[in-house]
Formats: C-alpha cells, sequence, structure tokens
C-alpha cells in the first residue's frame, strides 16, 4: 500500500519489464524496429508469454493475434479491460505502447498478489499491429467491428507481405479469422496508459493527463499516373511528369491543415515512385497520406482540400490521379465517468492533472464504441514519439501506473459511479 | 548491293536478331527489364555469345563486361570500332541500345562475308551498364578514364547489390577489374547507331539524324535531413519535415532548367524517405537528380542553382542538406570529318538527313575523348524511349545500319579523309 493508503504497482518490476522488452528489436545506437508480426514483435510476444506463466496468469490469443491476461474465467460476468500493445513503427521508441501494455500486465499482477476480491474479473490486452503495419489500430478493429476474410486477405505490409502469410507463419489459424469480434456485453469499461507523445504535460510541469476526446484519423493513397520518358531527351514542356504534382501537393500540406484549424496535422509519410530510374521520368508517383483534427466536420472537410489540391496539381501538370481513402477513424469523446475516476485517484496519489485531447489514434478510440473507455496519458519529454529519442521519466511511468490500478480497482468493484 | 552499288545490311536477319534479342527480359504486356548484370543481361549475352560463333566471329570480353566481336587480331593496327549496348532501363523498349549494338555486329558480319579488303579491323563493341544500374556510362567509362578498385567497389545498384559481386557470378576476375583502359593509339575511330530517343526526325520527316554534338550530363544525390515525429501529436509548426524541402526542390526544378535555356532538362527519378511510415513525419528524403544542357558553362550553372534552391528549401524547413555530386560528362563535339561522311553516304543512299544534337548522354561521350567519333540516330516514333512504347520503324533501323556499314567501310578502308 502506498503512503496514501492506496494499492500501488511494483515500480521496479514494471520498469525492469519495460527494460527487457525494449531491448528486443533494438537496433545498437538506434530506435526499436517491432513492427507487427516480424521477429521481433513474435519474441515480445514471446516474452509476454512468459510472463503472464511466471505470474500464473491465463493467456488466451485470438485469431488474428490480440493477447488476453488474467486470472479466473470471464464467464457470465462483463470484465474490466486494461492495455495496449507491444509493436512499434520503424525505428520507434520504447514507451509508446509498451507503458500501457506492461502497466496493465503489472496492475493484474498486483491485484492478484494482493487478493483483492472483486465484482468483475480484470483483463490485461495487448492489440495486435496497433501501429498499422498492415492496417490501423488493427487488433482493435477486428474486436470491435471485425473484419471479413476478404479484407484481412487484401492487407499487405510495408515490406509488401501479406498479413494473412505472416498470421499463418506465426501458427494462427487462417480459417478463424473472420471470428473476431468481442461481445460488446463482455466488457465493462476499458482503460488505457499511454504517453502523451506531445509536448504538454511537459509544458505545464503536470504528471497525469486526463484525455478527453480522441482525434478523428483519416488517411489516402493519392496516386498520380504520368507518362515514362527519357530523363534527358524529353523537353521539359513536352512531359507528364506525376512527380511534379505529388511536389505540389506535399508543399501545399501545411497550408492546408492551417485553414482547417489551429490543430489540423497532414503528413505524407511514404512516396513511392515508378519506374524509380535516375534517368527516367516518372510514370507513377504515389503518397499515402495521414490527416487529423479533433472535430469530426473540420477532418472531413481537412480531407476534401487534400482531395482537391491533389486534383488540381494533376490537372496542372496533365496527369490523372486516384484517390484512395481509408475508412476515416472519427474522433471520440472519452467516458465522463472513468475521466472523474482517473482525476480522483491523481489527486489521492498527490499527482496533478489537466485535461487535454489526445492527438494520436489509439486502440482506445475502437474500444470506446463498445464499452465506456478513458485514457491516462503521463509525459513524453519533449513531446518526441515515433523515434528513438522517445523518452518518459521512471516517476512518471509509475505514477501512470499507479492511477491505472486504483482507477480499474474501482471500476472492478464499486464500477462506474 | 543496294540499289545504290552501295554494300547493304541482310535487313531481314537484322530484324530477327532485334526481335530475338527483344524477347529477353520482356514482361508479358509490359516492357524489357534488361538492368546490367541482371539475370536477363546474362542471358542477352549469351544469345550475343552465340551469334558470333555462329558468324565465326572471335568475340573476346574485358574485366567489366564490355565485348569486343571481329574477325582477326587488332595487333600492330588501329581498329574501326562500332556498337552500343545490350542493357535497358527497367521496364525499358526494345530499340535502346540494341539497335547500334546489333547493326554493329551486322555490319561485322557483311564485311567479313563479302570478304571486303580493309586496311583496319573494324570491331562490334557492346558497352557494359550504359544505362547506369551501377554508373551511368560505365563500360565506356571504364575503357576509356579507367576506375580504381575502391571505385568499383564502392559501386551500388539500384536494388541495393555491389557491382563487384554481381561481376564474380557473372564469372568475372576481379583481381583485374583495375586494368580495363584501351591505349587510345589503338582506336582509329568509333561510329555509334542509335535511335534518337526524342521526336525530332519524326517531326521533321527526316530518315537520318546526324549527330553534331553530345548533351552534357550532371547528377547528384541530394539528401535533406529531418527529424521524424509522430504524425499525430507533432504540431505542423513544431516540425522539420524533410519531404517539405524536397518537394520545393522538385517543384521548383522546372522553371530552375528554363532559366538555364530552352534545351536544359532537369529531372528526379528517384525519391526515397525514411523511415517510410504513414503515421511518421519523415526524417530523410532523398533525390536522385539528372540534369542537362548540351552546352559546358550552362550545365556548371544548372547545377549550381539546383543545388542554390536546395539549400534555400533546407532553409525555409529548417532541415540541414547534403549535395553529393557525381562526376558530371561534358558535352561533347562530334568529328566534322566523320559527321560529313555520314551525310554523304546517307545522301548516297537516298535518306534525307538532318544535323541535330543529342539530348540523350550515350558511349560516343566517352569514346570521344580517345578518339574520332561519329554517332547516327533513326527516328523514334512519338519521341518515345525509356518505355515498353519505345518504337522505330524496321525500315528506318535499316537504313541507320546501311549508312553505318558504308561509314565503317570507309573509315576502315580509306579512312577519315
Amino acid at each position: 500500500m502506498s503512503h496514501s493508503g492506496r494499492l500501488t504497482v511494483d515500480a521496479a518490476r514494471l520498469r525492469g519489464d519495460l527494460e527487457t522488452l525494449g531491448k528486443i528489436g533494438r537496433a545498437p545506437g538506434a530506435g526499436i524496429t517491432r513492427t507487427s508480426f516480424s521477429r521481433s514483435d513474435m519474441q515480445a510476444r514471446e516474452w509476454y508469454r512468459a510472463s503472464c506463466r511466471a505470474a500464473s496468469l491465463e493467456l488466451r490469443v485470438d485469431a488474428v493475434g490480440n493477447m488476453f491476461a488474467g486470472a479466473g474465467s470471464d464467464a457470465g460476468v462483463a470484465a474490466v479491460w486494461s492495455g495496449s500493445h507491444i509493436d512499434t513503427v520503424p525505428d520507434g521508441g520504447a514507451f509508446d505502447g509498451a507503458v500501457g501494455a506492461v502497466a496493465a500486465l503489472e496492475c493484474v499482477r498486483r491485484i492478484t498478489e494482493e487478493g483483492i476480491s472483486l465484482s468483475r474479473p480484470v483483463r490485461a490486452v495487448v492489440f495486435a499491429d496497433e501501429e498499422g503495419n498492415y492496417s490501423h489500430l488493427f487488433g482493435s478493429s477486428a474486436l470491435t467491428r471485425g473484419f471479413d476474410e476478404e479484407q484481412l486477405r487484401g492487407m499487405v505490409g510495408r515490406d509488401g507481405d501479406h498479413l494473412v502469410d505472416a498470421l499463418a507463419a506465426g501458427g494462427w489459424d487462417v480459417a478463424a479469422f473472420g471470428d473476431t469480434r468481442v461481445d460488446p456485453e463482455s466488457v465493462y469499461a476499458f482503460v488505457e496508459l499511454h504517453i502523451e507523445q506531445g509536448p504538454r504535460l511537459e509544458a505545464m510541469a503536470t504528471q497525469i493527463g486526463v484525455v478527453t476526446s480522441i482525434v478523428g484519423l483519416g488517411g489516402a493513397v493519392v496516386e498520380f499516373y504520368g507518362r515514362a520518358d527519357h530523363a534527358g531527351t524529353t523537353p521539359m514542356t513536352g512531359r507528364r511528369d506525376p512527380l511534379l504534382a505529388a511536389a505540389d501537393l506535399i508543399a501545399a500540406m501545411p497550408a492546408i491543415a492551417a485553414s482547417v484549424s489551429d490543430v489540423a496535422v497532414a503528413t505524407c509519410g511514404r512516396v513511392d515512385i515508378s519506374p524509380g530510374s535516375a534517368n527516367v521520368v516518372p510514370s507513377l508517383a504515389r503518397l499515402t497520406l495521414d490527416y487529423r483534427d479533433p472535430d469530426a466536420a473540420r477532418l472531413g472537410t481537412l480531407g476534401a482540400r487534400l482531395e482537391e489540391k491533389a486534383a488540381q496539381a494533376g490537372s496542372r501538370h496533365g496527369v490523372r490521379y486516384a484517390w484512395v481513402p481509408d475508412v476515416p477513424i472519427a474522433p471520440v469523446e472519452l467516458n465522463p465517468r472513468i475521466r472523474s475516476a482517473i482525476d480522483r485517484h491523481a489527486d489521492s496519489l498527490g499527482l496533478s492533472t489537466l485535461a487535454m485531447p489526445s492527438g494520436a489514434g489509439h486502440d482506445s478510440q475502437n474500444m470506446a464504441t463498445i464499452a465506456p473507455t478513458g485514457m491516462i496519458f503521463v509525459p513524453s519529454k519533449s513531446g518526441r514519439s515515433h523515434c528513438p529519442d522517445e523518452d518518459t521519466d521512471w516517476t512518471d511511468v509509475t505514477n501512470g501506473a499507479n492511477v491505472l490500478l486504483n482507477t480499474l480497482i474501482e471500476l472492478a468493484t464499486s464500477g462506474i459511479s
């Protein structure tokens, strides 16, 4: 029990676990590459499995790689879930996802060790492919809205490999892929601990972020189709160079985001051009866009303006374009009662709080569509994330885990009040 | 003998050879991918070797894959060379390089068949890696200025493979790579037949282009170094996105080329960004640039203005840049006496001619630094090249080969007059 008479996590064990996990997929002198279903991700999953075994927790893995750890059975009683993900972006950091996934496991361990009597079970969850090597927020999407077999078979990873092959290689049963949705009645509530991935908590010297809403997320693949020509003999005025249209669109993205709101963002994180030879004018330029805004209407406007610019740029350079949108993920408001429980427990633990929206997408976004959901943020140094410099003080990690533990216990005993 | 009493090539054999070669590396319904030292290129080399054997011509291959076919020995007498290349760009056409390489072989065959008495031998040459999978105009550069072992070991192909590994796999002797330069005294003259790869001959309804000069070629790899950040949580104003700088440079290239001359061209044919994830602001954007102008001073200005723009773009977006130039290939004037011989033989064959510069780089550019050199162009339909649509009428191919044959015989008998 802590100084405030409240249960606390084992800070040394939590840190040790995060440090061990942080070595899996780490390149010397660089970041962590533990993209979903890669060799490193499979190693991390093995480590998680062994951690559960060591704590005598049952581990269940569903048909698309979501993992659920807990003591006892779910039968008949809606469970309180908590968790996050252990996959990373390429060359990412040790805190994004890992903090929430490992803290949830630690909370279940502490509840079990203390023999706390609960009205409903608590489950630690690891969502598959949160970072979208195959599909953004993949695991929680499979749990909440599901995918049919055709959709699953169509998913191709960053390296051109097929999701179904990666799953089959990992020992999963292809035939069961279509059957991953959970009964919403079986989930009482969901709480996720995560690093902020932005600079606000640090700037305000605040220990705990109580997340009010999660940003809406749009994405699209834009293709410009031009004409391959000899780079030496084709006059500049006789070309149909799709890369010039792509450059116009990329260059306009900051102004388009600013035209929608102060908080809108638009990013091009991938560019692929064909044939990709130094002495050939490209025939194809393909851009992968990510754009976000916390307001649903503004998110729609942002997508529409980006597409409009793509059309203009194509027309200006005499190239056709195709705009292939992802299914947009709507912004969500998080549950006010869970927010107030988080706030109250932080306060009892002597921690300062800030109510704030999340600029990053999270599995909580999907979970909020089937159960009352809350999110706890802890500070990110300099706001850096999705890079090797991602960092959070161990004290902040512990603070967040303690708030999570007490919130979960309240939800699993007295419930949402 | 032709209607004009001049020797002519075997048009059916030449076409048959080009059609056979055009099947090697051809993807169904698409272009030819016969990049140097690829499996397809090795097959094409085998076909060339078999063609020489069938014609009882000796074939010599040097340490970097240049091939020389002819009857008799070079000993003591400077030879007349003719040839081009049989490698292609990815998804390229059946005429670029192949026409000149196969026509040269056909000329040597016809001279041998006719038993024409020559003062100096004629050699058909196939230059390795003209298209620069490893290094632009590689084979002729190795013959004329040579590479040291360190330079050769540093050459990396489009797919990330090393040239020395490709050569070793092809059975070449790594130890002999440094020793490829030819004695300039051993080459009396060089003549290359090639498709125009531009629209001018077709537009002027002219059958033969007499090349006056070859464009100068500059190239550079530009890298912009920014900072990887989360695409959702990093405000637009807090980013250092190298792709925005790259887009500024790409978008400015047409205006920069136009500022130098009407004929200057500037192309970005490759873009590589890291880490290449949809939800991560890139940390690195790498552009491969190709720029050309027939005037040496203007070529220098063009390169300088492109670099200046790269610096401006980097500074505007808060990212560092590096400009790594290729060794520029200077524009060259072709030999006036060989030009006049080409013109005269075309006229005797009843063919119309146009004196014109070449906008594409060719091995002739390197050969001109060690021997009197000429080039013959034949029309390209719609000016298309470096793409599957590349096409030239068989009549035009035959016309060009006939001009080449008579020019070579003149050079090998009476010499440069």
